[in-house]
């Protein structure tokens, strides 16, 4: 089975969680007129015990076509992945559940302009850098307690192709 | 008075917050060592009524010579800002406290890779974008109650020349 790549938009990825973009977006001029501010563009969530982290993912594309093995999720809070050096990236999510099937994944090919926000227990693979390393700034629950879970998946043929 | 600017260091910021890069930050491999993880960059502060935002703000650039007419602090979270742009721009800066001495004003030159974190209380002049139009990340608090707080300097002649 090979999957599909669409394009990212704020409409198709809304199951799984935020497109942090200024297309689109609540706006309005700050600073006398200097800076025009895109508000609040994702839902950080965490549990009362966790801390929102800040933190830089310095990302290696994998080989492709690319069998897909194992998604994660996080239970305890959001995830969320904004690009630094404006590269194109792949977003692979799967549905909040217990379990995932196959055929409910959806892949999504990101701009490098458009960052993407998993809600908490959405699944979703590692992330998928193209091309070259890059940077990813990344904004996410710490605190104590499991918060990422794995599913594999037991068919090897799941095939992500460019 | 002319504003002498620095290079932007952790060691020389630290009074005022964080600076989010990653030279010289915790880091670990992930994602079966195709990712390193450079961790928990910034100390992001709410009150327990605010909310961790996320947005995006579009700065153009001020008229040098600029005269510092005002700095601004957020009582109730931190406020950071990383370029999306990969462009360096302006960070200044004075301590905490009830009002400003203009001697003890700061400016730092942070380089396209770096950005900062304002820890809460700390004044700050709006952002400051050099040459053409630039995006920063910016990670803030959200809620009821007055955030912005702004202090104007007397002395008309302070001046940031680049």
């Amino acid at each position: 089975m090979t999957l599909k790549i669409q394009p990212l938009t704020r409409e198709a990825f809304a199951p799984f969680g935020d497109v942090i973009q200024t297309d689109g977006a609540e706006n309005f001029l700050i600073n006398e007129g200097s800076t025009i501010r895109f508000h609040d563009l994702a839902n950080i969530e965490t549990d009362p015990e966790g801390k929102v982290l800040v933190n830089i993912f310095r990302a290696s594309p994998l080989d492709y076509p690319l069998a897909i093995r194992l998604v994660e999720r996080h239970p305890k809070g959001s995830q969320a992945f904004v690009p630094l050096n404006n590269r194109p990236y792949l977003v692979l999510v799967a549905p909040k559940g217990e379990s995932v099937r196959p055929e409910d994944i959806r892949v999504f090919m990101a701009k490098g302009h458009q960052g993407v926000n998993y809600h908490a227990g959405t699944w979703h693979h590692p992330v998928l850098a193209l091309e070259e390393v890059s940077d990813f700034l990344v904004i996410d629950r710490g605190g104590a307690g499991n918060n990422c879970d794995e599913f594999y998946f037991e068919d090897p043929n799941l095939i992500l192709a460019l």
